[in-house]
């Protein structure tokens, strides 16, 4: 099950990225379960990690070598997360780092390794060296849809955006592509992102960039609060576009990073519509707001409310609820006859309680739809944060009850 | 469904405490739907309130009452929360206290109002005050199993505890009700707690174990961490057990605030054995923290955690899950090699990972019972939390899916 049309976009080859797929036999003989990033010399990529604190470790490595050197190659594993392994999980990182690197002639450092499956089991490092070589035989800048579908796990289709944009005569390529269905799949450590341009980027901006679109989208979205120990989204740029290098003041950088956001937030929402048993793909904007804090503070609790989660699979225009989590978010002297609540268009709370001209019919049209905004007014301020999310259904808990059985 | 034996105890009456019951027919004709407490003169009260910042009208008017003179009465109404309901909701419940004052010849501010049910609807109020006659003509102090159906809503038990002790020679008893499933159920406003005694209490240390006891019990059980904007717990002390007044430093109050702990954790615990569809009562031991903030946060993270919960219904030693929801904790510097997670008696996580000497049988052995600990040794510290909550079913989402269905 998941929200909304799911058909993978035609993706756009970047110049000086090539993609290179295997199938390494680590869950399942035949699946195509190897992933490569091909990176041209002198491209530069940055990234954000996940914050749990028992990271993976891949993450672990991956954050130690892009800070040593500019990679050359992102080698992802789909089957096993090499999650609560302890050392001997860091030990095979390294060797199957180290195994690329030999067999591609660069060093270890401009290795980035990504995996994501099961956690606790040890990775299978025999199996993922062996497929390597397949994988550097083919690599082409016209695999991204094979890509896709080859750094799933349990999601239930593939995820990718394109674009191509003028910047000053010269066109300019994004594609990305993305991974996840649960914040942690059952057992599963699971949100993976990355996106390529050919664009020349500046480092610093490089990594402002994906730490600022990163917080926009992949970090606004939440299917049940549970923050993966594998999650990573890489933004890789390799230079070759023709046009100059893009720097903080470039006037072109507004119309790039406009195009950007854009497949951040189609990545990210793809999940959150790949939700673990999502009907509705839901939209929580919190506007006046004090500050950042007490804004996601809300949006959160009310994202996270079961309550309020299972009212959205039931169609259930279920204010009291959404009403409650907004009371519980700890936001300090929160006045309640203040504050405005509405689903969709339809004012659901106003003056403390249910809006004068509300009625459940008009609330039950809105909660028929499959994508559903949910925007609360806390008129004490003028910030305003969104997040996405999905409800809460009896798939939901199939899928994560019956995952082992 | 509910976990672990439901039925009642015998009930120990408690002298200058007396109940009666009546029926107004708020939701449905017939129904037992008021209960009243009526205090002997000299008697003292104290309580917690809802931390929700839009607590229903009854509880700000409660806490106002009791800061103003010593309850006589307290009046308890089911089916309807009178939450959300505006300056009418207070109003309202603001006129019941007058009729019922009115009617026993005391004032207004001696009597504190409790409502829990349906969110957002009008207090019916010339029901209950038609009903207050009746109530008042059949206090007694024999009616608390009878109390404890009354204020139930859709909890599928009525919940009671009860005990007596020695206290240098003078009997003391104490005995006590509540009521609640989910912390909010489906759009009702959930929890309370009475609990009476006869001992003698000095008014301070009255008002410190409420909040002490209350803190230990029901401010550490959750069942999906959704805090009800009606949630109150009260602590009665008549003073006629015959004995001196006890005091912080009397040598009787230690067996005296054991005796009450235990009323208390039953009150609570039996909440949680009641929770919306559980089939498991989860005990969550967190020691070892270096405060009492980072045990609770670890605690919650994976008491509220529904991917810990749902393995937890399917029986599923998932110890990825739970080690994946302690690193999210927020806790600072987390050290994931030195900390144990275990299952009862079962070590799950050593040294970064799966304990060696765990094996799948014998976590299946200890996930299959129907109460079941998890204890984390963060190995930081000395102080420790306990908290309890349920698992996450196939029931839950059905009860608060198809509520209003």
């Amino acid at each position: 099950m998941a929200v909304g049309p799911g058909t993978l976009p035609e993706f756009f080859p970047v110049a000086g990225v090539k993609l290179g797929i295997a199938s390494a036999g680590i869950k399942k003989p035949g699946r195509k379960d190897i992933v490569l990033f091909e990176l041209a010399p002198e491209s530069r990529v940055a990234g954000i990690f996940t914050r749990n604190q028992f990271c993976a470790a891949p993450v672990t490595l991956s954050r130690r070598h892009l800070a040593q050197k500019a990679p050359r190659y992102l080698l992802i594993n789909t089957g096993n997360a090499n999650a609560g392994t302890g050392e001997r999980g860091m030990t095979d990182a390294i060797a199957c780092c180290g195994a690329l690197a030999e067999r591609a002639g660069v060093s270890p450092e401009e290795v980035l390794p990504f995996s994501t499956g099961v956690i606790g089991e040890p990775l299978p490092v025999e199996k993922i060296v062996r497929a390597l070589p397949e994988a550097l035989a083919n690599t082409d800048e016209n695999r991204w849809a094979e890509a896709a579908s080859g750094i799933m796990t349990t999601d239930t289709r593939p995820k990718g955006a394109s674009r191509q944009l003028d910047l000053d005569g010269h066109t300019v390529t994004i594609s990305g592509i993305s991974k996840g269905a649960g914040m942690i799949r059952p057992n599963m450590a699971t949100m993976l992102g990355f996106i390529a341009t050919d664009a020349r980027i500046e480092p610093g901006l490089l990594q402002a960039l994906a730490v600022e679109l990163g917080e926009k989208s992949f970090n606004r979205i939440t299917i049940d609060g549970d923050t993966s120990t594998n999650d990573c989204c890489m933004l890789m740029a390799s230079g070759q576009y023709g046009g100059p290098e893009i720097r903080p003041d470039s006037p072109t950088l507004a119309k790039l990073r406009e195009a950007l956001e854009q497949v951040y937030l189609e990545l990210a929402h793809a999940i959150v519509r790949d939700g673990e048993g999502a009907t509705k793909f839901v939209t929580i904007d919190v506007a006046g707001a004090a500050g950042q804090k007490e804004a996601l503070d809300v949006a959160y609790t009310v994202a996270h409310s079961p309550l309020v989660k299972t009212a959205l699979f039931a169609s259930d225009p279920n204010w009291g609820r959404i009403l409650a989590a907004v009371g519980r978010a700890g936001v300090p002297d929160l006045d309640l006859n203040a504050l405005e609540i509405f689903l969709g268009d339809v004012c659901l709370v106003r003056n403390g309680g249910r809006a004068d001209d509300y009625s459940e019919e008009r609330g039950q049209a809105v909660m028929d739809r499959e994508e559903i905004t949910i925007a609360i007014d806390l008129k004490r301020g003028d910030v305003r944060e969104t997040i996405w999310t999905c409800d809460f259904s009896h798939d939901y808990v199939t899928i994560n009850a019956e995952y082992r059985t």
